[in-house]
């Protein structure tokens, strides 16, 4: 046995079972591996940014990690920005990244960099590995790191020839250590604000955006009539009857003085204190006026379930809550628009659908028009680095086999990891892609705007159009083996998501936008 | 005036006539002033990734820096691969790095992260600015280090409100330092190894394999018979009649023991102690045999051109060569093999051709089959970072508008950076891109083979293996409005790249690689 192959005993053994992969020369020994021991699935991606975001789409769903394997600083470089999304989400992940031998390091070969400087940004965890006795107890630290509940980025460099070195023996997988328990104190301190005078807030996020948090949620909301709200971005929204309706904290900030007004307290639950995407002249940072008493009942790195669910206990809520009458969406008809689009998504979702949302500006209406729909997850851009949907979309498929993924997809990012089709082609996996095509960064046409710039010249015209020359995403999709259909009114988006969801495999819709 | 104005000023001034940018909110006051001030023409880039590597090649042709403008850590981590080859090609390039208002970063909202870690590896200069007063004076300092003999990487961070606020003046450019002359003492040890007993070998890096390097260079071996080598992987080699031909260090390290057999003393022209690209058990790290006498000339940042003139006045070298009686290449025809690729492109390349060699294992032939050719540049990956060659044209065009481009490009590598072809189409670049498309990838099968792995495994050749789904590179192109032609034979690939050179702008020709 070699280091490569003790590292993969060991992450078999910890229940690791999909590595997203795009190896060089100094992970051969680790490719070699992927067949000596049996157990871990290699998926390839033909460029990184679709495999860091796949792990993080992995991540969300399995609730376990995946690991990635990646070729030295550059190749980690590639997926650095989708790492950055799944920081935000607290994605667990094991990155393995191959590094020069230990004894050609010092030469500064043409691809040697300093890896731990561009991992740490994105890395909850870190280490350089140093010998291959060491190698299989490194990948145990690493997972246990990653599967902490909520989870992390884990980093480990993995030097040549600590892979391809004999080792004596493999390690066991470490035990995980549980999410801390919140003190008696700051159930009591929650309790007293919803039950205070007033309007109180709950903001939820992490894992009480989950099934066993938002029971909770909806048992507290029936005892005591707050007002529901979560984070802006979420790592997984799980919607659908039973649960209650969170109002989502605005975007822009003048939007978010207008949420909270009426609110006499706001009580974080699993939530950080919620904060502007940007700064703008004369506008608030901080979400939450400063006048209105906020109180933390958990960090999204405590036990948050267990919190809520001793919150409802002490206010002796009911022990289960009726779904509220919700009418289904209804089939859209004619032109299409950001109703016609949200509506159609929505009615024909099925149950069970993991829908992926980097549809920036196109979506707008998807999320009150889903509210009656069948259970489903909704997983969001929690880091603001687009090029994410995609890869995200393939990750979770491959997650949940038995699920349908619906990805909501701009056409500017959607172009950051387009790669991501061809994964999807070679696994079979079942994604339905729907590309809004409006041919713009509407996005920062509107913050031009917002930056005063009412009448943009050529120049800031030219960075922020996609038109010219114009992208053939149905074509584009066909090249890298992924069905595609065009579609230019609310029926033909209605007909073809229709058959996307009817039909296994991955398919591409083209939503031409007006 | 506001700070992106003065910045946009000053650069102009220091004669930055380029921005390649990818922007977002934050750097909507940056984009605004590339319409208030005139003189900077913004490329926009589908993925950051295309626009690191066309900085790049722009560095390396136009011999001065462009801007890249990139939206916070996550844009600028889509640029590292690049940069990194950008870092060891010593390309002059200044990065802007938009980041959040001064006053809005401690709340860490969800883009924000640690942006210096990230830059440092492929910086050679980095600051973060930190008001607008001093904006355009960072910014003189980015361009006066970037543009220092022979170049860097130069990256400032500049916060939305350093950019939006008012300020007074714009500063001037700054004076950019001469590369430091080589001492007497080196010149004399350098003419006095190539006067020496023996078989003295030259190896020429950095500036030393541009036009006057190289004419110094011949006219050394017209007066001592020595052996003329360059680095693997040049920056930019200029080649044609009136110029030496130079044998390229070998890749794998067995062929360098063999390479460097009967030399009796090597002298560094600009170029680092060769090293190999990844150590293999039992195989060396260094490439020149520690027995081997090795004088340093004058090193990458020296003024190696001075130098080599002056080691050529030291001998008494003539003043000029005569050319050599060189074949011209002849035409393939037949089936294709590596031999017709080299041939096609050498007996059709037009004189002034900027060569751009990501063709991995596809190009082997083309190096000894031009060597009669007329002036051309050839650039290649000095960094190892795949996903370079497609960007790397792009940028030389925008260089070079009066030179034909012709990109040697390999499939798994062409598909990292592909978003390339749509900037070539906007912009109407005059680029021949020559994909190899053999469904593989072929360099890590090779290195299957050398660690040992004699019959790979299913996993092994899913990881190396790009034929599942085919990649249909002819309408992938075409999707990106880039014209484009598929080639099965030597004949087909001889008519299809004459129309390509003979034609302006864009096109791809896919070459199915037997």
């Amino acid at each position: 046995m070699n280091g490569a192959e003790s590292l993969i005993r060991t992450a078999v053994s910890a229940g690791v079972e999909v590595c997203f992969a795009n190896p060089g020369t100094s992970e051969m020994p680790l490719v070699a591996a992927l067949d000596s021991v049996a157990g871990m699935r290699p998926v390839l991606g033909l460029f990184e940014g679709v495999l860091s975001g796949a792990a993080d789409g992995y991540g969300r769903m399995a609730e376990k990690p995946a690991m990635t394997l990646f070729h030295l600083g550059p190749g980690f470089g590639n997926g650095i920005a989708n790492f950055h999304n799944a920081r935000r989400a607290r994605s667990p992940i094991v990155n393995l990244i191959g590094d020069q031998a230990t004894w050609h390091r010092r030469y500064d070969a043409p691809l040697t960099s300093d890896i731990e400087s561009l991992a740490r940004p994105v890395s909850g965890w870190f280490r350089e590995n140093r010998s291959a006795e060491t190698l299989s107890h490194d990948v145990a630290e690493a997972i246990a790191a990653a599967t902490t509940k909520p989870g992390c980025v884990a980093t480990l460099t993995v030097p040549t020839d600590c892979q391809w070195d004999p080792v004596g023996d493999a390690a066991s997988p470490q035990l995980v250590p549980k999410a801390p328990t919140v003190t008696i104190e700051a159930v009591e301190k929650a309790c007293a604000a919803v039950t205070s005078e007033g309007t109180t807030m709950l903001i939820a996020g992490g894992y009480a955006t989950r099934r066993r948090g938002l029971e909770a949620i909806g048992r507290i909301a029936a005892q005591v009539g707050c007002r529901l709200a979560v984070e802006t971005f979420s790592t997984r929204l799980e919607r659908g009857p039973g649960l209650p309706t969170l109002e989502r904290v605005p975007y822009f900030p003048e939007a978010a003085e207008a949420f909270f007004e009426g609110v006499s307290h706001v009580v974080l639950c699993g939530a950080l204190d919620p904060v502007a995407f940007f700064g703008y002249p004369s506008r608030i940072s901080r979400l939450v006026p400063d006048t209105l008493p906020c109180t933390t009942l958990a960090k999204p790195t405590d036990n948050i379930e267990q919190a809520l669910e001793d919150l409802a206990a002490a206010l002796d809520a009911p022990a289960s809550v009726g779904t509220p009458n919700r009418p289904a969406p209804q089939l859209p008809t004619g032109d299409l628009s950001l109703e016609a689009v949200g509506q159609a998504i929505a009615a024909l979702q099925p149950e069970g659908a993991i829908v992926v949302d980097e549809g920036i500006t196109s979506v707008g209406r998807y999320l009150p028009a889903s509210v009656g729909c069948p259970d489903h997850s909704l997983l969001s851009l929690t880091g603001g680095a687009i090029g994410w949907g995609l890869p995200c979309a393939t990750g979770a498929a491959i997650a949940c086999p038995d699920r349908k993924v619906i990805a909501l997809e701009g056409d500017g990012s959607g172009m950051y990891t387009v790669q991501s089709l061809w994964t999807q082609a070679r696994e079979n996996l079942d994604v339905v892609n729907l590309v809004f095509a409006n041919d713009i960064y509407r996005i920062l046409q509107i913050e031009l705007h917002r930056a005063g710039v009412d009448n943009p010249g050529p120049n800031s015209l030219a960075l922020t159009d996609l038109s010219e020359p114009a992208i053939d995403w149905t074509s584009l999709s066909k090249s890298l083996g992924v069905p595609a259909a065009r579609v230019e009114t609310a029926d033909q988006l209605v007909e073809e998501l229709g058959k996307g969801i009817a039909e296994p495999g991955p398919c591409l819709i083209e939503v031409r936008m007006p």
